[in-house]
Formats: structure tokens, sequence, C-alpha cells
């Protein structure tokens, strides 16, 4: 069985090498899969939307994801299963539970307490190396979901709020999930959402950032628009993101996630 | 076999864990040797050249590579196999061309159009999960190259301008071809052409960049040099290449690929 | 048996890729683990800093490093046995000889001279991939270590400098060994050399910092602190580390490895 691994560790230091280690050392045969590291810096609800948005394309395993701004306090350690067999492992912070319900729901939940799958010394700072590696490398190892810790109540595991769209046939208030390398600013929209505006591919769009206003067009790729024209197009994972062709539109606007976009028809 | 891939992806997103994804469920026991995710955003010569200078000391496999700027346009999708036996699958837009020439020619070339192997749903902008993936892994797993589509003509293929140098026994002008993290800057220069100027070890050289000047010396490696001296050396891949001891070329020079660089003898 | 990797090569560049190539082209069962590639460029300290650090955690293998200022000069390349049975590869400028130490000392020493287990040609500027993968590739392959050069004593060995703190129970000298990607500061004190200050847990602490002055106190971890508090506490690796709860110390105070600090108790 194959164990993925995503976190905002970043590469720059040694935090991902070392969990891969210690998972090799405890299940020499595992095979882990890096979904990413670069998740912001304690950006638990980009790493729930990233984690949610690729498990559908990656083989069923251990799922062990690391964002964790609490690592040390009194959050709980918690390891899951999901409807379609997949195992979770991860702080309880919100982190694992849209995954979780995407894939068939969270079938069974228990809390991480049992010593004999963490490491003897458990630091107060990083509980991937100590905790939650070492926890998945063991399930893949053939250790039982029930032997980590005891279950706990799903519906007791912190849940974190996605941002809703406010979405009518005049005007759409969305805001960015999602800021990839290419400045491509993911919304929480999808293409229903859009279709609610009656705009189709090729409207002429008007967006409101901060207190700018801009033109869009709708289209179907990067290549349908002209070098710095901005578009409005359904992404990979199917959400609506805003582009610019040929540069980046999360530096010209300034947004990261959280940032409120304002779309209506272009008069 | 092995997959081998290149991208102008990064490692920041999930794009790569994804693809990696995508091949492991089609082909669980795939193996996959990443070259690098660095190359610049749409840099298709910068990934032809790297694919090209790299694939010589890397085993033969199925060689993935996505630098994609016309993913979802007419450009079409191309799987090759090369004179040595390796297969190459990419967008045809140059990139795999120089690594599949250097490596024995290009002895087939199809076009990917077999929707057996490509995933169900296609999206606009992400070719790399899509196609190009689930092709490489499909290859990997047994599936003969004329299946995924149609014979097409190898002159028909895309191919880049690699940048030519001008060569004399009194002036060079060459052109950068990249940048790497330390700032060397590799130029589209052999050794040979450098001997045409009778630039021996150690010979004062003057360097034209943009409208400055600058006195350099040819030199074996880095540490043959004094701190902050200019030298010009055979990089590992033979090409001439500008390095600052202790610094970067491309910071100080302000430079990038594209950039040109004129070479005289010092006086 | 696995192979470690460290180095500076960063994941830009294809270096990291084509050593990986080569190896796995000697030995194609090769399994490889990559600790990290962000070390700072020719930041010779810091890697052995956290080679050292690190393999207590990874399985034993062959454990190659690269941070190589000196490549192509006449500082020798070695092979390393260590007590605990673990071997090294990488250049003789100390990088190897912490980490050997701390795993059981170093038990051979050899240097790399047999022309059998390096690449046909070898350049003068990237022996990552012509000399040291090549030959953890061969070490994991079967050949002995006595075969690929002369044993060198190991008091030959080039050494690293460490910095060493100067600590009374008035007051300490540190310095900064390492920064990571959060911006957090590892120095080079332990939780003892803390205690002889009687700082305790909770303890409010004076920093100096260059010529300025920042109140701080001790803790076990982050989310012990407020927004923006300044905290010591013991890192992962149990040494004593400067943390600014929701931003980065390094940034905050421009440290970086070297930097001077001087610990005192609030008055």
């Amino acid at each position: 069985m194959l164990v993925t691994f995503l976190s905002d560790f970043g590469l720059e230091d040694d935090f991902v090498g070392t969990c891969h280690g210690v998972m090799k050392v405890i299940a020499p045969e595992v095979e882990i899969l890096d979904i990413t590291h670069g998740i912001q810096r304690h950006g638990v609800l980009q790493g729930a939307i990233v984690l949610a948005n690729t498990l559908p394309y990656l083989p069923k395993g251990v799922h062990l994801a690391v964002v964790d701004p609490g690592v040390g306090s009194s959050r709980r350690s918690i390891a899951l299963r999901s409807g379609d067999d997949r195992l979770f492992v991860g702080p309880d912070n919100g982190l694992l539970v849209p995954a979780a319900e995407k894939l068939g729901g969270i079938e069974a939940a228990h809390e991480i307490t049992n010593r004999a799958y963490v490491l003897e010394h458990v630091s107060a700072t990083f509980h991937g190396r100590d905790v939650f590696a070492p926890v998945a490398a063991h399930l893949v190892d053939g250790v039982a979901l029930e032997d980590v810790g005891p279950t706990i109540e799903p519906e007791s595991l912190v849940r974190l709020e996605v941002p809703k769209p406010d979405v009518t046939h005049r005007r759409i208030r969305a805001s960015c999930l999602y800021v990839d390398r290419f400045g491509n600013m993911e919304l929480n929209l999808t293409r229903q959402d859009l279709e609610t505006l009656a705009a189709e591919p090729g409207t002429r769009i008007e967006l409101e950032i901060g207190s700018d206003r801009y033109y869009a067009v709708t289209a179907r790729t990067f290549a349908d628009a002209r070098d710095g024209e901005i578009i409005l197009y359904e992404d990979a994972y199917e959400n609506i993101a805003i582009a610019i062709s040929g540069g980046s539109a999360a530096v010209t606007f300034s947004a990261h996630p959280g940032t409120e976009v304002r779309i209506t028809l272009a008069p």
C-alpha cells in the first residue's frame, strides 16, 4: 500500500525527507507519493482543498497530511477511514475532513493515543515526524485503525468554514480559494454558478477586486485569449478561476486566498 | 520500465504529485524519476535543452515532458520512438525533438488520439494529468506505441529554432541558453568555438553584455578563480558558460535565456 | 539498500534528477531518499549539521552528500564507514564528519581514486553526477568500500569548526546555526545551556541581536505563545531555537547562519 503525503513543510529544509525516513524505518517496503509540500504556511483550508481536489486522481492508500499550526497544543491527532476504504492521518483541525467526506464519508474516526505507534520521544513542534508519519507507516504495515487509539465521534471533528459564494442572476460575490504558481486564482465557484449569471463562453464580464474594476472574458483555455487578456475559465478541478493570459492574475490583482471578487455581466 | 518526468509545473502546487498519482493508478509498478519541474514557465526551448542534456545520463524509459503554453489549443499531443529505443510523450511544440534526435533520431511519431489511453474527462488546461501522464503510464504498462494514435511524419513535427552563435577568429556573438540556480549562464558555445578565438585556459577575455564591458578569464573550474572573478568555463554538459566565482553571473549581468554575449580577446 | 541524498543543488535545475538517473543506470534497484537539496549554496557547515541531525531518523544505507565549493580543485573525494555500519560518500571538506562521528565514529576512510567506479568522463564542475553518485550506486550494488581507493587516516580528514557558545549563569553568547523555511533560528545551544541561565519555561528573557534588544519568553511550542511574541524553545533536534509566533524570526532580526545572539534574563 501507498502513503500519499501533503504538507506545508516546503522542500528547503529536511522536514519532508526526515518524515520519509521515519516511514522507511518502520515500513521498509512503503511507497511514498508526495502530493505537494508547497501549501502556504499554516494554510489549513488551502491544504484541505488541495487534498480533496487531488485524492480522486490518486491510488487508495494511507493519506498523510500535515498542516498543523496547533502542533504541541491540545488539538487531537486523528486517523480516519472513509467510505471508499481510504485511511487518513493528521491533525484534528479540519484538514482531512473535506477529502474524507468527498470520498465516501467518514466511516470511522480514532484519536491517536497509542504510544506503541509513535516515536519514543515526541517533540513539541514536529508531530509530522514523531506522530503522524510513524502512524501512517504502521497503518501501511498492517496495524488496524482501531489500534491507534479510541473511537471518536465523526461529529466531534473540527471542521473548516469553506467560504460560500453569493450567487444571483445579477451579481456574484465569490472569493479566492487558492493561487497557483502561475498566479491563477481559483474561486469558490462552479460553472453552474457562472451560468446563473448567463455567462456563456466568450461573454464579457466585469470583475471588481478591491476598489478596482476590470474587463474579462469567459474562455475555455489560455490559448483562446490574447496576451494580457483577463479570462474566467473552468480549471482542471472544475472550479472557476481567473487567469491573465501570459501573466499572473494574483500579482496583477494583489490577490491571495480570501480575496473577494465581485462578478457582473459587462454592460 | 521507468518514466522520467520533466515540466514547468514547479513543486509549490499539486500538479506534479497528481500526475504521479494518475500514473500509479494506471500502472502501479511504474517507477518515476523526476528530472526537474523547475523549467521556466512556458520555457519550451529551455525544457528541450535540459531534456537533451540530461537523457544520456538517465535509464531508457518513457520520457514524459510537459511545457505546454498551447494546452487546449489545436497543437497536437504526440508520442515518439527514438533510434535507441526510448519513448517520448508530450506536446508537439518542439519540446521532445532535440532529445529524440540526439538519441538515435526519430524513428516513429504518433499523434495521441486514442481515447482509451487518456482520462475519461479531459480538461482544457491540464493535459499533463489528463493526456500525457496516462499515455506514459499505458506505454510503460505495455501498450504499443502504434496504439496511441495514427502515424505522423517526423518532418511534420514542430521544431524549435535554437539560436546559433556567430563565431570568427576575432569575435564571437553568443547567446544565453539557460541560467541555473547558481546564476551560471550556459551559452550556445562549445570549447571548439572558443578555440577558434584562440582562447586557451587562463586567457583574458572581454565580454560585452548589453552596453557594458567586463574582463573575464577562461578557467577549468570555480576553485581556479578568485572570489568575484568572472570566468568562462566548459560546463558539465560541455557548453561554455559564464560564472562569477562566489557570486551570480545572471544577477550581476541581468541575464536570462536569450541575452546576447559578445566575446573578444582582451587587448 | 538505500541511498540517502543531501545537497545544495536545489530543485529548479536538473542536478538532482540527473544524479538519480546516474544511480539508476548503475544500480537499477537502488531506492533513493532525498533528505533535502535546499542547503544554502556552499553551506558546508549547514549541510553537515542537517546530515547529523537527520540521519538518526533515517534507515541505514549509503549516505550521499554533496555541498562542494571546491569541486574540481585538489580537495579529495572520500567514502567513509561509521561504527554503526553506515557508508558515506562526498567531498573531503568536513560535510560528512559530524554525522559519521555521531553514528559510531569513523571506522574506515578511503579516498575515491578507482576510475572503475566513476563516470568515464569526469567534468570539472559536477562531481555529484560524475564521481559521488556513481560511487554511491556501486557501493549499494555490492562494491566493497576498500575498492573505491586507498585507505586514508581519519585524522587527516578536513573538519569544520562548529561555533561554540559562551555560557555563564549571567549571560549566553550563542550563534545561529540554521534558519528554516518558517524563519525559525536554530542556535548552538541545548536545554542544559539555557538551564545554566536558570531559564525555566515561561521565564522572560532579553535577547540582543546586532545592536537591538528584544524581550522573549521560553516556551514549549508555538501554540503556547501569543501572535507576534518572541519565543525560545527546544526544537525538534533538541537545539534551542528562536521563533516568532505567527511570524518569521529570521526576517525580523535579519538573521542568518552565523548571526550572534546574546541572551540574558530579563530584569
